[in-house]
């Protein structure tokens, strides 16, 4: 139990924390002698934590902790098709269920491995997630045989490898004295560092009996305090800093606001303070975009004109969050020299060319949001270029994706969760401007094609038992065929999203980076309105599907109260043009391809 | 270039055959001067190894790749639905096709991981296949930019260091001088090792030109000589330890046999010397089982009785290619003691309990055979308990486990190809005796559910390669959900498996091994006899679909010439009952229930 002292920063600050759970859970230990399993010892953690719902797939590794959660009153299981769904399906519920985590149960190397890839977009797109391998007994895993599941050459610990490439705690409950220590260790990492963690449960550790007594003590949240010197002198940088901008500044929220869990404090910062506020494409719906002060999606040259103008002349930009991937910033064309930057991150802080490392967000927000109060009568006199939901009038019945994507913009409510598979519907949906309190789901950093799928159904419980509105998917037609099978589990389990897959013969996204009349990018083609049927709702009671092949059909459909509200689960054929490609998308593969030749060039 | 002395004999002998090769290489390159592309290089290399179809899925950083596919006049782009069956299927092929390797290629992070299980099981069950990634541009990978398909961390490496664990042998194409002598080495690792390899390739290095001299070397698949003193003494302790039990020795057939291609070997001795022989379950078919001296499969204490008294009371057991694991052992039942025991492996032979490490099989079994006729008068009088093909009489007319295996046993035909998914499938079909120059594919020991489904896809292209007859696929409803978009690639490409779809709502496998009557071991139920026109056959002319819910049903079917070569794609839905199970199944699941214990015992 005694850790090596950690590299940097961030671990200190949640070795600081573990510390000090550890330190309460010991008090509360001497005093009670409540015993519980391991295996709900880690259900009473995760109920905790307000899980409702675990994913997976069954193997005969983990079917002894498959019974415990069959048997969970408040957590139910969700049995997958397939493990990368399954991963993903977790992945998409803690993002939509939010100071929650997602789960997700597999058996030894084969389930585990078969669910890697789901794992590692968690990491890279920073979403809490649980992973947990039903391994071998303790004895087992320490005398090797040659057991299924296995490279059958006795390294059993070749997955565990593999897995902390792509999550950044891990446990092996190898003993029942350090069994709860270590859950609680990889579980607070994960809420606090908003990462995967990974946990190896041998099949016989299960039923073992341990204390319930730390139970007692919820997991810790609490980031450690900024550095109170430090913070102080960089709020008075940033004060200084905007000031001698005339408080010409424009604030631009990222991915980062909703992976650190700091979507109130700038909520209050943004209400408080009444500057121009932008967001980049991971950032979409941090910020409510029906605010007044909401002025749309900043994307380097990408961006809609207005708003590229708006926010590269602002004196200065304040960052909250930034992730600047490729898709993220319009291929790297952020016009915004560093003298005109401000960035908040999770654990530092960039005025200008100064860093200020171990300043998180988090915990200066709330000091900065008063104290910005002073250039709010400035901040409200700022332009600010709303972004519009237009939908175009052509001449042409096609459903062409410069009307489709604003015309669905208009079909969307107030608290409706919309998911968009990276790729064509990434880029489509972007200028559309979404309502009050939707939640906006992608996976623009990762970009792994068939996500959105197994991240749906993920999606739909987490709105389900949040109360938010109607699920909708925008997937292609490609992309679909990755993960498909997901649908069923969404039929059995009650859920009704609104599928729309948009069927443009092939890989739209792939076709416009490279090989556009390659045969490589085009698929089999489907009986797409059968689909739903055929795999899981066998009498057509419970599902709906449709073509729609020109705008007429279209419009009809979304104008329908029955398609808007059908309590069921519903997939819409969208034919569209296959070199048909959103504005957004093909600027970006342009930049992706000058920007591909300009790195050649620096060799 | 100059590497590190490698660790064991088996990397010593392929340092070996790669020296040689170098050599001859280099010596040729100084006659020619003509030019090839990188890309071109790999798939003449490919081409040479016989391979026909190379398996995959589109993305940014493979497409350059990809071109000189699609373009090759000899080698077919097969694009998959998903990464993971595109493994599977690899795999498939390179166990079909023999001789040859499968090839899967992906994409960067993304494509690669959600693959890495099927390669986990190509290395587990010894397949040689090669993984090619499509990876960013050497510059990118040394400035390491915020790219899609990454952790966002800059590790660019952590996808190679988890394919590290599940390959012999990995190779960066970063520069072009060397590219082609990596190239080399990682296909003569897979093709002598017999498992699979990895390589990254930048997109930037696919249209670069080498040499194409070494070219006019083919690989070299030549094992370097055993010891001659040590393999003369290994002869003659084998030889003297036959004489003692007096030629009363029975050979066994397993896995290994298939894997490092001793196949041929194999039938020179059994033919020349008729000594009865036996198979493991991952042995079937490697000696065929209509020659008059085979006996069947034994699986210790699960083996059908008559066929373990055979085995275990001959004085003498022949093991060659034996891979001893708990589900191809019967749960490690053998009652063999190692006084009775000679086995020869890829990489060492061990006679009682003498280990004669470097003695390889493939250079011992030629000089074995001759000295072994002096037994064949002997041999032959042996007594054989011949595997009997009956199908059982019962009264009900539900289709039952005990009834099905033989009975469509009766349907198999020579040179068919017959895929069994791991679990019920796999346990069902050991005991039916398969045709003359029939192929059995399975995955025992890495037992990857959904593994056949991807691997059929494979299996049907080599077979139709090779000249095979009729692929036929057993696989349950549980794990067909897996992987089920993969039989859309199997329309689309003209294929005409027989998909046997046992429906017994849910995993019986999983059921026998653990919680009977709960529900995570049960499934969505799909409408399996649309599941073809809907993943492909839209206007309904290229497949046909049937359920079969009784004896008499399936009778019929059986016997219709016209499902028997319908030359298109055939799904039929078997109706079997949810707790019926295999003998073998039932008897591996009750000794895997021991198994568990007695280990715990041990602790």
């Amino acid at each position: 139990m005694i850790k090596t002292m950690p590299a940097n920063l961030t671990e200190l600050e949640s070795e600081v924390a573990r510390l000090r759970h550890e330190l309460q859970s010991l008090e509360v230990e001497r005093k009670d002698d409540d015993e519980i399993t391991i295996a709900n010892y880690l259900l009473t953690r995760l109920e905790q934590l307000g899980v409702t719902s675990v994913f997976g797939v069954p193997g005969d590794f983990n079917m002894p902790l498959l019974d415990y959660i069959e048997d969970h009153p408040r957590i139910q299981w969700i049995g997958n098709c397939n493990e990368l769904n399954a991963a993903y399906a977790a992945d998409g519920y803690a993002r939509v269920k939010s100071h929650s985590i997602g789960v997700v149960v597999t058996t030894f190397g084969v389930g585990e491995l078969s669910a890697i890839n789901g794992i590692a977009g968690a990491f890279s797109e920073m979403v809490p997630v649980l992973h947990i391998v039903g391994v071998p007994s303790t004895v087992q895993l320490k005398t090797k045989p040659l057991l299924h599941h296995t490279l059958g050459d006795a390294r059993f610990d070749v997955f565990t490898k593999a897995a902390e490439q792509v999550t950044i705690s891990q446990a092996m409950l190898m003993n029942k004295v350090h069994a709860a220590a270590e859950i609680d260790r990889i579980l607070i990492d994960c809420i606090t560092r908003a990462r995967p963690v990974y946990l190896t449960f041998p099949s016989d550790m299960v039923s073992e009996k341990v204390s319930a007594k730390r139970l007692k003590i919820p997991l810790s949240r609490t980031l450690p305090p900024n550095d109170p010197q430090v913070e102080q002198f960089v709020l008075d940088e940033i004060i200084k800093v905007i000031g001698e901008a005339g408080g010409d500044m424009a604030i631009l929220v990222d991915a980062c606001v909703l992976r650190h869990d700091v979507q109130d404090e700038v909520k209050d910062l943004v209400t408080a303070t009444r500057f121009p506020v932008y967001s980049t494409p991971m950032g979409k719906t941090t910020v409510s975009e029906q605010f007044d002060r909401y002025g749309g999606v900043y994307i380097g040259s990408i961006s809609d004109p207005a708003i590229k103008e708006r926010v590269e002349s602002a004196k200065l930009i304040l960052s909250i969050g930034g992730l600047k991937s490729d898709f993220n910033t319009g291929m790297y064309t952020y016009r915004i020299p560093t003298t005109h930057t401000i960035e908040l991150h999770s654990d530092h802080v960039l005025v200008q060319h100064a860093h200020f490392p171990g300043i998180g967000m988090k915990q200066l927000l709330p000091k900065l949001t008063p104290r910005l109060r002073e250039f709010r009568g400035r901040a409200s006199e700022l332009a600010v270029s709303k972004a519009k939901l237009e939908v175009p009038i052509e001449r042409d019945n096609d459903i062409t994706q410069s009307y489709f994507w604003p015309r669905v913009g208009k079909f969307f409510k107030k608290k409706d969760v919309i998911v968009a598979e990276t790729g064509t519907s990434n880029f489509g949906i972007l200028d559309v401007p979404l309502p009050e309190q939707s939640v906006f789901v992608s996976q623009m950093l990762y970009s792994s094609i068939g996500w959105s799928v197994g991240s749906t159904l993920g999606t739909a419980l987490a709105a389900r038992n949040k109360g938010l509105g109607r699920v909708i998917l925008f997937v292609g037609d490609g992309s679909m065929q990755l993960g498909v099978q997901e649908i069923s589990t969404m039929t059995h389990h009650g859920l009704t999203p609104i599928i729309f897959l948009i069927n443009n013969s092939g890989y739209n996204i792939e076709r416009n980076l490279h090989g556009m009349n390659r045969k490589y990018n085009d698929i089999a083609n489907w009986k797409w309105t059968s689909l739903l049927t055929t795999l899981g709702d066998v009498d057509g009671t419970l599902s709906r599907s449709y073509t729609v092949r020109d705008k007429s059909g279209l419009e009809k459909l979304l104008d329908d109260p029955e398609f808007s509200n059908a309590g069921k689960i519903q997939l819409v054929e969208v034919i569209m043009g296959k070199y048909d490609t959103p504005r957004a998308l093909k600027l970006a593969a342009e930049l992706s391809g000058k920007y591909t030749e300009k790195s050649a060039k620096q060799l």
